[in-house]
């Protein structure tokens, strides 16, 4: 028997467009006589549709959408679909009001539908401020008999072969095997409860964003699961980027044995198809996508397909960024250049009398190399415009951090104001680094729709740069970039600097960046404390500095713009902080 | 027998700070003889530590700081204080780590803890990330016996009646009752519990925040269970604004009859004492405060508190805004004046060429009728400078959004170098009308530390500010402002206009302030759909435009600043929208 993955795209909210992916993935899969096909985790909204399911017309219209998708479906193919629906006891029983639901589709009808059990609500995860968690065990059987012929309410007939058993997990109803994490995190394991009652295969229909390592860790966890069951598992996941999530596929299968039989490939849509031998009761072969290589050949096709997606969702064609010839806005236009084409990305020189010669040389050099346009507009004009502006006021007091900061935002002005002209999308350029100290200036660089590196620490902006300079990009066709130095070797050597008065480089003000960086991945992702942080080695003042600075920049955070999230701790919607504190 | 309640205005995270008020509290409940004192939710740590609860170390020295405080209590009294403890069985039986947790202090010690059971996890409440719920009910007996005298685990002496037994509940505890509301919204309900169990007094430990009509809809709850249950109820909440949320006090006390007995002050910290009558088992007297009187004076209040604070606890003794003319930055001029005293509030003037003569002399007059220090930057100079600077890019092209966006930046630039250069707070002054649709520049007007009026629609700032100006802010002893004529004339009477070019006011672009409040407030406060609305009696036409504006400008309120909360659905931490989405 064949099953199918459709591993899809969805836009937020646009339940129309979302049930064509699925209606036309379903085609596919019954032409190439595919019997059940899987679809993410709420395929019909898109995950996470956050608060758009307070609005009730809203959980009306899926309703709606989902049985004229049902009906609109390949009569032979059962399809499972990621919906939303009410949950009928909750004002007499009490309870969240919506279930996360699974609709299992055929022959024009929902037949069966499953609830999520083991609901997430931690990082950037909200569901239990949505739904209310399943109590039972989801399955359903696949009888013996002809094709489209419906049995009883929780069978039907597909094959003719003895009854396959499906067992029905949510995304993270699979992510609480206690014998994997070594510790429990809900009560219930819904995968347990399954085994005990004896399934032929489970399914998995998950919206799990991408970060760092994920995608070994979760094939690790399906491998242990399928083992320690003896059961195979058909995981789907959801593809694409939503404002600072990325979803990044990579649905995988494994058999009996834990091993793994198929894998769609990561950052892109895909539809696999993977044989279940209904003798053995096991999925057999599927072709297996290979895993991407390495960690900056992960993170890179992540940010591409982010900023790829955001721009697409939100209906803009073209991105403007400013560059600094410094390494951050290099990367920045380089990953826009490939996910949108050289064509697509405007880049802005805007030198100030602070400005280095190299600076403006540096930037040239790589927008020749993306192949991008440039302009350059100069600020001293409007610095001294601003200077006799503010002369009333100013006259007598010294050049500080607020001259500094008048010059990025006169950067952040020219920038919005050629992005409201032309119905650009502006990208903002800051690294995870300087989010974290507030070395950055609001509503000056931290100006964009979408911060693309706001998530990627100093030091992996530059290891990200060596990977691409070194040519390992290859042939996956990523927009213009080809296979050749893309970096200029200049902005990869200089010291960073903001420019923003004469001779000023960041470790006047920051420790070195390797420094630095260890000492935030311990603060931000490990939630350690000083006195755990110094006993790593590090010295006090710059520990408390640090601490100190990461605090005090929570103000600016609250005001960036949505940023990829590509660790386990991310400064975005799993980043809630008080601003009003005294904690360190 | 005395109780008292300590309605306290923590800092978030300052556990030193807020143990000693606790203490003080304490020393002075002692001196008058209560025996048992109230504080409010999480009164260690102040409520919501959000975040900060994911760092074990802190969650240790709240342990620390609660053992410290026990230590230096009087030994005379019993004191009921809110802190987190961890959850022993997380990691072997599933569930969060932590518990939000109330500790029974008396004799130097922590006598007993109490979980909260019922965990808001809904609009700005997101307690199921961090806390696991408490299965058990909560209770303790004061018992007869000498002061001092610690009984059993469960009970310590205090009195020479008959012992009695104080049912403990935690904020939402409270809030399930299933006549109170028509339906239920957690599937327990701890009063009834406690009620089931016999218990002579029940205490509610509180940090509810303030929105309008909520503290009459407490009142009435609290009302009904004291009947229901016939048990008297005292009731402790937090004040204080912390970030977006404003805790407005009010804590109260029903006798067993459902009479209100106590009141404490809204909108400032109080420390009220009740008395227990031993042998009727029934609150009988305290001092009753007025509620504020109507809805203008308490919006008023509470942006008045919340301004005062978050400055207060940022550190910021002076604010800057913008003073356009206009009614939002009048508003907000007079509730900063109200919060912080003339002195230390600058207004800025920034007339362009477009704006009127009256923009002017209208900001002068509101000024002077504060008494608040303006100073007045032309921004014609710097609007010629962008336009040379932009020149090569944007000849030929037509004036419109960008080129007044860029007049708005231009202003936004100049007030933050103020507060930059002299370490003053910018107050931003867009309402929520503006927010909801968008009619605001990101990066302009929106600057600011604090959005001080965003969760005020347009028709309530005229409201607010004709109160205002009826004389009724009365002896309250505001700030500096005093009883008489505020805001002037001319900015009542004017239509509303960003004069951003020459003619323009705000309902060319927009519908009239009171049809488009009153669509937004079925949008955003009722989930209403377009037919839900069109079914009130609007024009599709104008609904969908309206609906189509909210959706879309949801990338300008993912940057905009915190914004005080004073409505039942605010764009703050509790609005979770996606922003690339197809919703409209």
């Amino acid at each position: 028997m064949k099953l199918a993955i459709a591993q899809l795209n969805p836009i937020i909210g646009d339940l129309t467009g979302n049930a064509q992916q699925i209606l036309d993935a379903a085609k596919i899969a019954a032409a190439r006589g595919v019997s059940l096909l899987l679809t993410p985790e709420l395929s019909l909204c898109g995950y996470p549709p956050r608060d758009l399911l307070l609005n009730p017309s809203f959980v009306e219209s899926m309703a709606t959408t989902l049985a004229q998708l049902a009906s609109e479906l390949p009569p032979s193919l059962a399809v499972l679909v990621g919906t939303v629906t009410p949950n009928p006891h909750a004002l007499v029983a009490g309870g969240k009001p919506l279930f996360n639901t699974i609709a299992l589709l055929k022959s024009g009808k929902v037949q069966q539908i499953f609830y999520k059990r083991l609901l997430p609500t931690y990082d950037v995860f909200d569901e239990n401020r949505y739904f209310e968690s399943g109590h039972e065990s989801n399955s359903f059987t696949i009888e013996d008999g002809g094709i489209g012929e419906v049995g009883a309410k929780e069978s039907f007939s597909l094959s003719p072969h003895s009854p396959i058993k499906i067992g029905v997990t949510i995304c993270e109803d699979l992510w609480n095997d206690e014998e994997f994490w070594g510790k429990r995190s809900y009560q219930v394991n819904p995968l347990a409860d399954l085994a005990r009652e004896g399934v032929d295969l489970l399914v998995n229909l998950s919206a799990s964003p991408y970060s760092l390592g994920k995608q070994k860790l979760r094939e690790a966890m399906l491998q242990h699961s399928a083992k320690r069951y003896q059961t195979p598992i058909l995981y789907a996941n959801q593809l694409g980027g939503n404002d600072d999530l990325i979803f990044d596929g990579s649905s995988v299968a494994f058999n009996s044995a834990g091993e793994i039989v198929c894998r769609a490939r990561a950052f892109e849509t895909d539809l696999v198809i993977v044989e279940f031998d209904e003798v053995r009761k096991d999925l057999v072969s599927g072709s297996i996508a290979p895993a991407p290589d390495g960690e900056e050949a992960q993170i890179w096709q992540a940010l591409v397909l982010g900023v790829r997606d955001y721009g697409k969702k939100c209906g803009f064609k073209k991105v403007v960024l400013g560059l600094s010839g410094g390494i951050d806005s290099a990367l920045v236009a380089a990953i826009a250049t490939a996910a949108l084409g050289a064509d697509n990305v405007l880049g802005i020189l805007m030198p100030s009398p602070y400005s280095s010669a190299h600076s403006i040389a540096d930037a040239l050099a790589l927008a020749q190399n993306l192949g991008i346009e440039t302009h350059t507009l100069r600020i001293g004009d409007l610095m001294a415009g601003y200077d006799r502006t503010l002369a009333p006021l100013f006259t007598g007091t010294e050049f500080g951090i607020a001259e500094e900061n008048i010059q990025s935002r006169i950067r952040g002005n020219l920038l919005m104001a050629i992005a409201n002209k032309f119905g650009y999308l502006l990208l903002s350029t800051g690294n995870k680094s300087e989010m974290a100290v507030g070395y950055c200036t609001l509503y000056g660089d931290m100006n964009g729709g979408l911060a693309v590196i706001s998530d990627v620490p100093k030091t992996r902006v530059y290891s990200l740069c060596q990977w691409l300079n070194s040519g390992r990009l290859g042939n996956e066709g990523m927009g213009n970039i080809s296979n050749r130095q893309i970096i200029p070797e200049n902005i990869l050597h200089k010291p960073p600097s903001a420019e923003l008065k004469p001779g000023q480089v960041d470790q006047d003000s920051l420790p070195p960046y390797d420094i630095l960086d260890d000492i935030l991945y311990r603060v931000i992702n490990q939630h350690q404390s000083a006195s755990q942080i110094m006993a790593a080695g590090y010295d006090s003042t710059v520990v408390n500095q640090v601490l100190r600075l990461v605090a005090r920049a929570e103000f600016k955070r609250k005001q960036a713009p949505p940023g990829l999230k590509v660790t386990d701790c991310a400064f975005g919607t799993g980043w809630r902080m008080p601003i009003a504190c005294r904690r360190y």
